[in-house]
């Protein structure tokens, strides 16, 4: 299988980016991979770790003949990032990101490009709540869903060229509308996300007698706060840039749980399981 | 070691009853087991695994001689059940549970007893989102916490006793006021098991351009739901029996939810970050 890119440029070598540098190198598909972050402390442990060849701090010195540029930082980054770059970029380059969040970013990235240079949302939905080049796997996304969101104004050569790549690293490629993806992902996983952030602050905001509660948190309590040890600062960008589907999400679910909470405190037993089982078949139902 | 109890009934031989059957024969802590229940096929499978020696379905039938009687039914029945029995129970024999919730229960139980039987109420945290014999392990409690929670008219000895048949078992026992022990866990169990159901029931009644949103959950929905999977009856009547604290610990994290989607709508990064942060570093510090 020949290369599919000479040099690739990561902006944030995350687990995110990371495990993509990885993956690109175990299936040869770029030539040279290129580290770019703020924390040079994380780059240097990348390319101890064989996922950068080498790095850079200043967005100045991105190299010459960058064929692929992914932005893989906190999504409020990535359009800044972005605009610094673009003045260094050849023809020809094609730009991507990692983000689980999609309209902002791909309406401003369409208004700022120059005519050679191209770019494409995508959204694997892959990850973990560790993060760091230290958590970078290179078999992150083997059988992930990966979604790539382009708009009637996306150049198709490059839309195929990203899907045949992340094809290659095993990912299953769909393409979807990207503010579609935005409301889903509010849902499925923005949304557990801050109700994850929300238990724990739960926890730890009232008090029952001066007990340590943390004692008592059982296998049912951890797995529902596991998501809560994510990194802060990619929540909190994620989050604010989807903000309208996210709080729309919110509320829809405090409708939910206002309607439990009034069966509970009503004692209306029938109807509490009724909606319990309700739940139960459709969790059982999710593949 | 010798030998704690000559005749255990089990009455509800579910993941929590079978798994203390299965764990005092293991650690050979009574003579003979027997099951008890409504579901003529779980006692037969229980029969078959080796869980229970044998087994009646009328009240009526439980053995003479019986010395320990766990109730480990969904917790509504715990006391009626306890009235069923109380007639044919020999003196001296001890009444244990295995519910999530204590105060309701204890309560009734203490007012019912003739003075030669003796009820500690017990609640070992442990189990999963299966359930039924089928699901039963011999190690479920082993480093568990098993909280037992007497009262001033708990005889001693059988508080003594109790505990010295859970610690055999490989679990942690503490003592803890009933009513203190309903607050603790309305809070870090059933709180969580209700956001759950509320979560998956929100997927179920959203409608985003009729995708189907099940197709898109990823690892955080999951672990966040995954307890949604836990039996309906069960949760039905932890919440009902436990109803007060439970509703007060929903309203406490709707108020905590609330603001969270406050400051994600307002676009306040720096609070929401603050917010996570906060809850970040007190999810790393559970056990």
């Amino acid at each position: 299988m020949p290369l599919m890119f000479h040099r690739m440029v990561i902006a944030g070598v995350g687990l995110i980016g990371g495990s993509l540098a990885l993956a690109a190198r175990k299936c040869k598909l770029v030539e040279e991979i290129i580290g770019f972050g703020r924390k040079e402390k994380n780059l240097h442990l990348a390319q101890r770790r064989g996922i950068i060849d080498r790095y850079f701090v200043n967005e100045d010195d991105i190299p010459r003949g960058t064929d692929l540029l992914i932005l893989a930082t906190p999504v409020q980054a990535t359009v800044p990032l972005a605009i610094s770059f673009l003045p260094r970029l050849g023809p020809g380059c094609l730009i991507s990101d990692v983000g689980s969040v999609k309209g902002e970013i791909v309406q401003e990235m369409e208004k700022l490009l120059p005519a050679q240079i191209s770019f494409v949302g995508a959204h694997p939905i892959a990850g973990s709540e560790q993060w760091g080049a230290k958590a970078a796997i290179p078999d992150l996304f083997f059988r992930c869903r990966c979604i790539l969101t382009p708009t009637r104004k996306t150049d198709p050569r490059s839309v195929k060229k990203l899907g045949s790549f992340w094809r290659r690293l095993g990912a299953r490629v769909e393409i979807m509308d990207p503010n579609l993806h935005d409301r889903i992902l509010a849902l499925v996983s923005h949304l557990p996300h801050v109700l994850a952030y929300a238990l724990v602050n739960t926890l730890g905001r009232v008090d029952v007698d001066f007990v340590d509660l943390k004692d008592y948190c059982g296998g049912g309590f951890k797995d529902l706060t596991r998501i809560a040890s994510s990194r802060p600062e990619i929540w909190r960008d994620i989050c604010l840039v989807n903000r309208h589907a996210v709080s729309k999400s919110i509320l829809e679910y405090m409708r939910c749980l206002e309607q439990l909470r009034k069966s509970i405190h009503g004692g209306e037993g029938d109807l509490l399981e009724k909606e319990f089982n309700r739940a139960n078949e459709l969790r059982r139902a999710i593949p």
